[in-house]
């Protein structure tokens, strides 16, 4: 704080609060409910880190936030974000096993999207020397969900076949490389048709999502595959259930394909539910076949499983300092651009992962006189944005 | 085959064929439809290895096949028995792997309660020197099952919990023993009160099948279990997943409670069906829990999963030989007390494995005005076995 902000007050008292650059959802909607704005600096509380933010990871259920289509979603306005790498700043009373100055990955509860952000210890995590802020602000959701997935729930084991949807994103991509860790396992996956190119080394067959997959995966292997991961549901949850080879393992862990326009549509997350189809367990004891579901942010904030999501973020820790793991970062945004990538992630264009950088400055946008850009410079408070440039 | 046998038919030509005793179901119901009658000894076709039976496993699933309620069950009369050891006296056309003289288990679809079966070599497994063949007879489908839920289906994991029913029983048993295998793993089960003393040691918490278990371990574990075995379905399926643990598996592998009268009851059956609530995948992804179900009768048979069983078989054999697993015997039987046996089993009364021995001697039965046991020796065919003694 300087020392400028401080002198002037009626009564020459409290000093005015510093403030930090954070990434707030003003309403449900589409882009331009999100809004970099400033806020006063959090501070650490008890049992609690507090972490100057260098890199943020973006994920999907970021946009289900951002469009109210996320089961017991936030209250706006709020400060999104659930993940982030950074340095320690300041520790809360009864906070050990940090030290200021630590480079540290945080997950968290929202508010992840913020120059300073204060996370319970148990959500943070030690950053390895060797390990960058991007690639540790792109670990968390990504792998941590791909490893339960493949080595928790569905057990992989060798010469197994994988089938995972979105191939390019980053729990695919993350999926992908953990398959890769084990021998001769086959992988099946879809991505969109012109990311194809980038990504069809990481899978054994790719396909578009839009054709008919199950019948391309039956061509070529007439049994089906071992373990399938869904992050679309609706339709697909069936698709991939019948699709279970004896002895298979279907995990939907995200819901996709319910975001479509920009805004909630009652309608798709109706039809959505609508067309999953509920099962007995008496027909998987006649089949041969498991089900699950998994969601990290349930685990982790309402089901406080942080202990077991710790020790498997130690494990891919070790895994990224042996090199056998690498996070794939599509690209890079300032906080006042995050409109503008969250539309990237929207419209399936992202290979890989979607950073937020609070230190990186706003891409100039062109001047014109048609309506201006919202998301484009970070505005002062919440009331005056749409005049803001 | 006798010479004696030979001399006298009108022809002078094809030899009497040699019989041999076996356990035929004659029709679905109580323990009368099953009888020890003779019938000609089996030749090994190509691929099948021809085994003289020493000692055969019953299980659940013999009662559930004798009443009738099995879904894609046998049309009577059949041989019965699923699991037997005993030693190669010959070989199939193009059978390889094996020599006669060899001591062996045999998996088999029905016809493993005779003196001599054939069984596709697939389905035959090696028996190291120091194994029985009553052991041998015990292994299959329990150890198969147990070992397949703990380790493949549910991931068993060090500092976890396990819930199984019938803990008295043969797969209850081969479940406490491969749970002792992993460090610091809590068990729950229950048993029928007069088996407690019996079995209470395999297990940390003991409890009567009749009690409200879900509430006792509700009271001992507030979060629950992280893995539930599920051997009796019906309304206990629903209670099962819903004292899962966050993370937690739930697995049917049998409907025994569907076992209760003598005969095919359609409304236990209609019921039991009834009890058990479809889930869709939706609540499992919300509440991040696994539903599953397995039969490996299906698996085998159905499904062509033998060189997958095969390999587990071997884990198995080679778990028995370091003496980390040892099947637990109740009694074995003659082929003529089949149905006194089956009895006991019916009435929970066996803790561990009843087995059936072809080369013992019946029981002596009580001379009484009564009507005779049926079962109680081995009729020279189907017609006259009411009147045998």
């Amino acid at each position: 704080m300087s020392t400028e902000e401080q002198k002037e007050g009626p009564e020459a008292a409290a000093p005015a609060p510093r403030e930090v650059k954070c990434v707030v959802l003003t309403g449900f909607g589409g882009p331009k409910m999100v809004r970099c704005q400033k806020k006063p600096e959090p501070s650490a509380k008890e049992g609690e880190v507090l972490i100057r933010v260098k890199a943020c990871g973006m994920s999907f259920q970021d946009l289900m936030v951002r469009q109210g289509v996320l089961e017991h979603g936030p209250k706006t306005p709020i400060v999104m974000g659930f993940e982030c790498a950074g340095e320690v700043e300041a520790l809360g009373e009864n906070t050990s096993g940090f030290n200021i100055g630590d480079r540290v990955i945080g997950f968290c509860d929202y508010k992840a999207w913020s120059e300073v952000v204060a996370i319970p210890s148990q959500f943070v995590y030690k950053m390895p020397e060797n390990m960058s802020f991007q690639d540790g602000a792109a670990l968390p959701m990504s792998y941590l969900t791909a490893y339960i997935l493949l080595f928790d729930i569905a057990n992989l084991r060798q010469g197994q076949s994988v089938f995972t949807h979105s191939v390019g994103g980053g729990v695919g991509i993350a999926v992908t490389q953990l398959c890769h860790m084990m021998e001769d396992v086959k992988l099946f996956g879809t991505a969109s048709y012109q990311k194809h190119e980038a990504v069809k080394a990481n899978v054994d067959h790719l396909f578009d999502h839009v054709v008919d997959y199950p019948q391309e995966v039956r061509k070529l292997s007439p049994e089906g595959v071992d373990i399938f991961l869904d992050c679309l549901c609706g339709e697909d949850a069936n698709k991939g259930i019948s699709l279970l080879k004896p002895m298979g393992k279907y995990i939907l862990y995200g819901s996709s394909s319910i975001v479509t326009g920009e805004t909630k549509s009652f309608f798709s997350f109706a039809k959505s539910w609508w067309q999953v189809d509920k099962i007995s367990p008496i027909k998987l004891y006649d089949e041969n076949k498991t089900i699950a579901g998994f969601q990290l942010r349930h685990l982790l904030h309402k089901q406080g499983q942080h202990q077991y999501v710790k020790e498997i973020m130690n494990k891919l820790i070790k895994l990224y300092s042996d090199g056998k793991i690498r996070p794939c970062i599509d690209s890079a945004w300032a906080f006042e651009d995050v409109g503008e990538a969250m539309q990237k992630m929207q419209d399936r264009k992202n290979i890989g992962k979607i950073i937020l950088d609070p230190t990186l400055e706003p891409k100039p946008k062109p001047v014109s006189p048609a309506r201006i850009h919202t998301t484009s410079q970070c505005s002062e408070d919440k009331e005056n944005t749409e005049d803001q440039q």
